[in-house]
């Protein structure tokens, strides 16, 4: 902008007047500053115009983890439902931390997204809050409880009892719970319906809290469970997601343990790679891309609403989850 | 900014001028502004300070795939790199669509960021040359070759020949690539070095081409590939990448076809999930995090040249694969 200032020999907010309000200046002066724009290959950009209509055409999405394939598949569904309305989508990938989670939403707040889809860590940052005072709406996805915007989840709490009444069903009655951390309102919600159907069936139930959800969590894991006698080891184990499940998988074959007939296993998210794996696994399926979708759909209809004018009301959708039986839990 | 400027009763010219050049502003107008922006929460932002100094603190990281694995390790080793410098990184996600790249690269020139890491699908898009007009430098990661710009890749000729050596050093005679789309100058690279390999073998290679990197591909393969006569069917497969290796995998096991008794697999990559296949996987590892880390370095580094006015010389890096042998070559 200060190079096209210079090249036409006029200040800056004169540049500034062109983009914005081309009516108040000179046509003279108008002339030779679009020939400097030219010149030097400036475009009046996306933030020029992002900054003089206070809005733009791109989407922030934040999710706590891009390698985690569940994000990818609900970011698939988001970009694909912002891709019919016209809207571009630009990603924050959290990896796990708050602090980024953060800086992210801090990003989007500086960058003018005109909304947010976000998949949160944990408690919701103060950032969302100084979205919405600048206007930017947002849509929480894989949350449940309605919280400050429309928010598009699943019923965690089910699906924590459909996973444990089926290894209850299968003839298990030691059983173990692989998740964390704790700070996670899904991790929470999955133990919380596993409890309860353990509860139900008089099977006590352990819980083994692992940092992440991720691999490296699943493996460790199986590090201690290998370690307990055959005659304590819980033989049916439900993993708060399938990537756990899959390191835990793999440490427990590699401790020549076997899946299913010495313990089995229960994933969650149903990703690809769970039908793929060592033993297929059994997992608690989630409508992946659909989330996604659904979510950007609540944010497009949000911003028409304001652009309306027209009070707009935040909804909650919430996905029931189903079971997806395969070798890891069948004997 | 328009709502800065109605509540000081300026221009918006003013309001700019008071962003970026506060000393053209009475000291009592430039005091009803600023208590303006306060008043309605409105921070000069980053696209603002972007337009006044031409510059940001984000990258902008475009990659072909966010679901495979591979890409989102590439993106984890880029964005530690550039935390460690004080950087932020935004995230965009062409989805394996040419039109979709170009795209994002058009929306990180509007966003000005203040360079591009690009895992490219395949013809370098025009965009990337709008981007270096802007004086926005890019590098380019997961390509060999030496382009407008600095590269991390790796030895993809090599890698193919060390796959299918492999191949042939357990005994195969026939054997078969499984790869695609050809425009993908891995998939070609790949492929090249399998069919010297081969050569060098007095070995038949059949070439199945495959329209994606990804599961549903090496279904499609396996099913081709299940209906030929076990006498003319190849015994050796090398895949362009895991994902369809994995594909293959579950679509042969589903057609009653031992791996690695009846056909071995090798895939590429060597993704997380490799070593949890149904049967694990050998696979050709590329150093993931380490190619995005070192094309997020070079970014840094012509960043820095450019700051400091030094002429800046690009750099090409190029990693050697390694082969990592599991179960589903070994007899």
């Amino acid at each position: 902008m200060r190079d096209v200032a210079d090249l036409a020999r006029v200040s800056i907010g004169t540049v500034s007047n062109v983009v914005n309000n081309p009516d108040r200046v000179l046509p003279s002066t108008r002339a030779r500053v679009e020939d400097a724009i030219r010149t030097l290959g400036w475009a009046p950009n996306q933030q020029a115009q992002a900054l003089r209509a206070g809005r733009s055409r791109t989407i922030g999405l934040a999710v706590m983890d891009v390698a985690n394939p569940f994000f990818a598949d609900v970011l698939r569904g988001a970009q694909a439902r912002l891709e019919e309305a016209g809207y571009g989508a630009t990603i924050g990938d959290a990896d796990n931390r708050p602090d980024r989670e953060a800086a992210i939403l801090r990003s989007f707040r500086d960058q003018r997204v005109r909304g947010v889809v976000l998949g949160p860590i944990g408690a919701l940052p103060a950032e969302v809050e100084a979205l919405h005072r600048a206007r930017i709406p947002s849509v929480l996805v894989d949350r449940a409880a309605g919280e400050a915007g429309c928010t598009v989840g699943v019923d965690d709490v089910e699906g924590g009892r459909i996973a444990v009444r089926h290894l209850v069903a299968q003839g298990h009655r030691r059983l173990a719970f692989v998740g964390g951390p704790s700070t996670l309102a899904q991790v929470r919600d999955r133990r919380e319906g596993a409890e309860q159907a353990a509860a139900e069936a008089g099977a006590t139930l352990l819980a083994v809290s692992v940092p992440a959800l991720d691999f490296g969590s699943g493996r460790a894991a199986a590090e201690h469970l290998s370690t307990l006698p055959a005659d304590e080891r819980p033989t049916g184990i439900f993993c708060a997601n399938d990537m756990i499940a899959i390191g835990l998988l793999q440490g427990l074959v590699a401790a020549r343990i076997r899946v299913p007939q010495e313990v089995a296993i229960v994933g969650y998210d149903d990703i690809e790679f769970a039908s793929a794996a060592t033993v297929p696994l059994t997992s608690v399926a989630q409508p992946r891309r659909d989330l996604g979708r659904a979510a950007a759909d609540l944010l497009i209809r949000e911003l028409e609403d304001h652009d309306a004018g027209v009070d707009h009301e935040h909804r909650t959708i919430v996905y029931t989850p189903t079971l997806v039986v395969r070798d890891s839990t069948s004997r």
